[in-house]
């Protein structure tokens, strides 16, 4: 069994790479090639235990992600997760790998997926809201997918952001990146904004005129109980586009819209249609909203212990 | 994370340590301190991955199970298993175990526990039925907790039999171990009978006379198309006890005869109920049937962390 941690995991694939990933996993939802049973939730108290389990035809794959929010205030970190793969054909244990880690690079890809085919082509502003890890990962694999050359930050926690913008400079030398000292200012200049918080109450300005034309991304809500897009929002878009339709129940910046009738159900599409077989005008406003699934787990999961096994990379273990 | 492989756990904590912890796991669930939510099936074709997650108040963990009934054709084991073990107030994950052997040892102490509370103290003869890793497993343990000085085995696979006691006589040397050509023979000569087989048909003659006043230990069965005792047995004892409740649905050594009335429900009790407060005659005819729950992989896989820890055993890596 090949053991990868979350600093091996970091390095492993290109961001071309793990978005290649994530098009084959679109590709075999699209075609129902998988089998992904509803998720386990075990709940101990205040803390929960996600059980996502995943078949393709090549692999199978369980994450295990800890939610203990008591967490921070030990200093310890209020999520952990561990995915393990195994061989499709003989169930024979393949890999383990950091969770967390694999989590913020394949919902990197997913955002960019989204980027790709809903925002224009020449988009090169780019705003985050949210500066934790998968704020992050959606500016790096952003930046891999349109020819950013600004983005903006914003966080209501500025401290955090100053910190943020250090780090985000070391991986993308070339880009300017600057802070925001409110998120209106934020969505006026980027062409793409994509939000990662976790948020209870809308990030973005409740404000037609400033949102027209701009392309958003969510990535943040994926409890009924968050939600980081105004309702200013649905009236300038024609579709919702999901990764899933499981948003449509996860996520607070679906369902609530849903059930105040600002947003119709048949408004919400796959963006594996987008993928497979149709093109939108980007030039309009769009909004890509993803909460993620267990395929994407599995099938990058499986393209990790491949390149790693490959060149060699990680501690292999005889369990 | 602490990695500890198969070899490393069999050899990490004695019968006696093993048979403590569970113990430890049948107060636990006689008192309701654990959260153990019922195990998850997924399917994939022939194949089926069990997931088993339980909590304990220090601990919480997830054993993965793999069954690929056509892996014999392909010279590979059909069962696969991993148990990751977790804080139980932070979630971190702790270790990842080789699941196979986890079980293997826990339900050696299990049988082994059934033995010390059914059987009389002196009994010397031990018949095995069935020559698998339980075989083997059950044969260690119950000569840990009583005095076998005779081992009995039998095995329709009589070349399979050859080779187990082969390796059980390196394993227990003080004791003399033969093989019986029939189970009638086995049955006839021993005190103490543990079944260990896949079969779906009793492997025990069905016939009250053979059976009286033996100790019955079922370990193989855990299916309701899965049985190893005759009808004669259940006229001659009292109570069936069994390691928890699901043991009457889950295996056929239970359900069969429930649903053929030889059984009615009331006779079924928890083998907890002898460890914390009664005794039974243990030289009347007696049965206790195994099926193995969550609750006994995260208390041993515990046990077995803390240990490995103090004795410096595993490969530590920084997930």
């Amino acid at each position: 069994m090949l053991i990868l941690t979350k600093k091996e995991i970091e390095n492993l694939l290109s961001p071309e790479e793990v978005i290649n990933a994530i098009t084959k996993a679109f590709t075999l939802f699209h075609q129902e090639q998988f089998h992904m049973p509803d998720r386990m939730h075990a709940h101990q108290g205040d803390n929960t235990l996600l059980l996502m389990p995943c078949f393709t035809e090549s692999c199978f794959g369980t994450k295990l992600v800890s939610v203990n929010p008591q967490n921070s205030q030990k200093g310890k970190p209020s999520i952990y997760g561990v995915m393990t793969l195994n061989d499709g054909e003989t169930g024979e244990p393949l890999a383990l790998l950091n969770g967390a880690a694999l989590t913020a690079i394949r919902t990197g890809a997913v955002g960019a997926i989204g980027i790709k085919h809903t925002s224009p082509e020449n988009s090169t502003k780019l705003g985050i809201i949210g500066t934790g890890i998968q704020g992050f990962t959606q500016a790096i694999f952003a930046s891999s997918i349109r020819p950013v050359r600004e983005i903006l930050v914003y966080d209501r926690n500025e401290e955090k952001a100053k910190e943020f913008i250090i780090e985000l400079k070391k991986a993308l030398p070339n880009i300017e990146i600057s802070i925001c000292s409110e998120s209106e200012t934020l969505v006026e200049q980027s062409e793409i904004i994509i939000c990662t918080t976790s948020s209870q109450t809308p990030v973005i300005p409740d404000n037609s005129d400033l949102l027209k034309g701009k392309s958003f991304i969510g990535i943040g809500s994926y409890k009924p109980d968050m939600r980081e897009f105004p309702d200013a929002l649905f009236p300038l878009v024609d579709q919702v586009w999901v990764d899933t339709p499981f948003a449509a129940k996860e996520s607070g910046d679906l369902s609530i819209p849903l059930s105040e009738k600002k947003l119709t159900a048949n408004q919400i599409k796959p963006i594996s249609e987008l993928i497979i077989k149709q093109n939108i005008d980007q030039s309009k406003t769009t909004f890509f909203k993803s909460v993620g699934m267990a395929l994407f787990d599995v099938v990058v999961a499986e393209c990790m212990y491949k390149k790693a096994l490959k060149n060699n990379i990680g501690t292999q273990i005889q369990l």
